[in-house]
């Protein structure tokens, strides 16, 4: 039994969850899952179907991009996970997904404003969008550019990656994360929510008013505050 | 048996009802069922995923908010449900959720036009949005307010539960409520429907004309009014 | 065993279809099916579910409107068919719905244009959308008068209910109708699709232009002219 | 056993890959397979439902428009797909859909523009809205002249069929193809998938921009380029 067995599997159940929640067709996008102890992550290999996965196809890559252990390729944008993974110490599973609305919304190199509580139940601030690298870094080493762009928008805006979860990367697509692979799928599914529910809120209200801040703060602190109440 | 068995088998049944019916995704909605006798309500628990929960799950809460009986926390929006049993004495289920189109209505800060029949066979007037608090109600008590900001909506609008059985709550979300838990369930799927088509229809046409008098009086009255002929 | 069990059983699974295609919801909508040799029809009953339907449940109706078999009370919108079956001696089926994008139009009062190959395939027209009645239509025999307006609008503007098998009452909602319960429920499926193209044709470019006449003549001809070359 | 029993199997599955895949309903599509070794291509009978085929229906044509083998009429557009593999020699599946996004950009007589990388990861280049054609020419074989509007607009438009697997024709719908029917079929969920992607990035940005130039060749160049680093 290999020691990897346990984020395989989690990220094979994770990878799976993308086509059943609509999130992705064929091999539009990806989820890893990482073991912190032993410095790796386990991710989708390239180009795979979902339906042809399974847990022992899972690549195992550590946290500067290099394949420690599987026969498959890993996904394409496995540099920008490693990025990601080690600079922010306390994620432990990201997701990229081509979904619909949230996609949408990085083609038109836009920020999600925060239009009502179901983005105020997750986040303070609009969802951002990074815009697209300098033609520079789009020619040199791509995906690994890519996980900077997202850390550099992060650091540059005083953004707490343990609060937002989320980006949308301009002209290209979503990235989300958590502490749990859970999670980070979620996330993706809420973004794909609030990015709809954004669009139809502009097309019913061409001069539709964000949220007021007592509302944001109400909605975020009754989730996620020291004196939150949601939950068990 | 619990004497609660009733109120906590049909809340179940009615929250299970929301992901089937597409209003739901994840924990983003409740429904509550009363015992009026009893003076109590079933209510979903709060942050437990559809899929987990149980009809002994349900906590019991009385028309002020405190829990009667039950293990778990009850929904964060408990007492919206709460205020608005103790003050409209015929309503016997609540229903809230995120849908999709609802909310971007609710988002947008729009009441929703009466464009057709689909409306009319259901209401004779605009589906109303209540605008947000004031911050000090936020601050407050909020979940509280909101079931005040919703009586006090139609107190001074001199509109009837009874006969409308829905509003949107601006930049937050919908209720709906009725006699029965299939009636406030199938409210918020109706709701759904009609707020879809009326984004739909300014899309199509925007100078789209309102329904005239006479068939909103028509169709209204043909399912509701004392000599209505729809249904066995 | 009953005379009219053939006609019950082609209604029943007619309008066992309009959910299956995502027509309807709820009691939205309803099929009949007409034994022309008998003078009447087989209609759905007034408000049941569409899961609580069985063929025995088809209420038997005449050309004038009244019931001839059945326990339940037929459709609230009986009259407007038998009026249909009257005057068009041709048609044998009849559906009604409120699908969500045909309705729309209804809502807009806008006629469907021809954007593309996929309406010719079926018509050579715009569908066409039949303004609001007059208070006093609709205030006196509503669902009879339905039946005239749509009688009078095919007259007025020299449409052949046998080439056109559908039509939008403005503020309403979508009829069609056809020589089979098969080809009636196709054209309410048809009808949906078209609709929801030519609402996104518009929105993808505000100057659409519609067919020209040599495309729609031959999309038209191939599929019912006396040269018709598709289907077996 | 016959000797076209193998793409008469691969047609077979490819067409029933379109109701699966939401890019069709009722008869609105059809798929075929060629055999380049016999000169033949297998494609669906013309007005068949996809729930009604079989293997053994799929109709054997030559690259002439022939009916070779086979009891049923094919596919009405069967001489656009024999045009196209008589000029393109390296194509070896075709498919045409009525998909709902699709068509309603060939409605709206616009291409596609290249808004993000999506649609870089299969193209460098805007998809292509060929115009409808004269009037003579609709008037005349007009399947067989469709077949020619689609390779006309690629050689005076120097684009190249190996690369660029799709093209709409204007006022009707797409074409797909590649080389295998696997492939072809892919490319028609991939470009429903951007159509509907790019008019929802025009909704939430009416001037968004296009992808820039190193954008488009990165995307591109890491599936298709000869350094390729996409898949296994």
């Amino acid at each position: 039994m290999s020691k990897y067995e346990d984020i395989r599997q989690s990220a094979y159940d994770a990878n799976m969850q993308l086509p059943k929640l609509g999130l992705v067709i064929f091999t539009f996008g990806n989820v890893s899952v990482a073991d912190r102890k032993s410095g790796v992550f386990a991710i989708k290999p390239s180009g795979v179907p979902y339906e042809n996965l399974s847990p022992k196809k899972m690549v195992i890559v550590d946290f500067d991009g290099n394949v420690v252990d599987g026969k498959l390729k890993p996904s394409s944008d496995t540099k920008t996970h490693a990025v990601l993974y080690k600079h922010w110490k306390k994620i432990g599973s990201i997701v990229h997904t081509h979904s619909m609305y949230a996609t949408a919304w990085a083609q038109a190199q836009r920020d999600i404003p925060v239009y009502g509580t179901t983005h105020a139940d997750h986040h303070t601030v609009s969802i951002p969008c990074a815009p697209p690298m300098h033609d520079d870094m789009i020619k040199g080493d791509y995906e690994y550019e890519t996980g900077f762009q997202v850390l550099n928008y992060f650091r540059d805006h005083n953004l707490n990656y343990e609060e937002l979860e989320m980006i949308l990367v301009g002209s290209h697509a979503p990235f989300t994360w958590g502490k749990t692979a859970e999670k980070a799928v979620y996330n993706s599914a809420v973004l794909e929510a609030i990015a709809k529910m954004a669009y139809l809120t502009e097309q019913i209200n061409g001069n539709a008013q964000t949220l007021k801040d007592a509302l944001i703060k109400k909605h975020y602190e009754r989730k996620h505050g020291p004196d939150s109440y949601y939950g068990q």
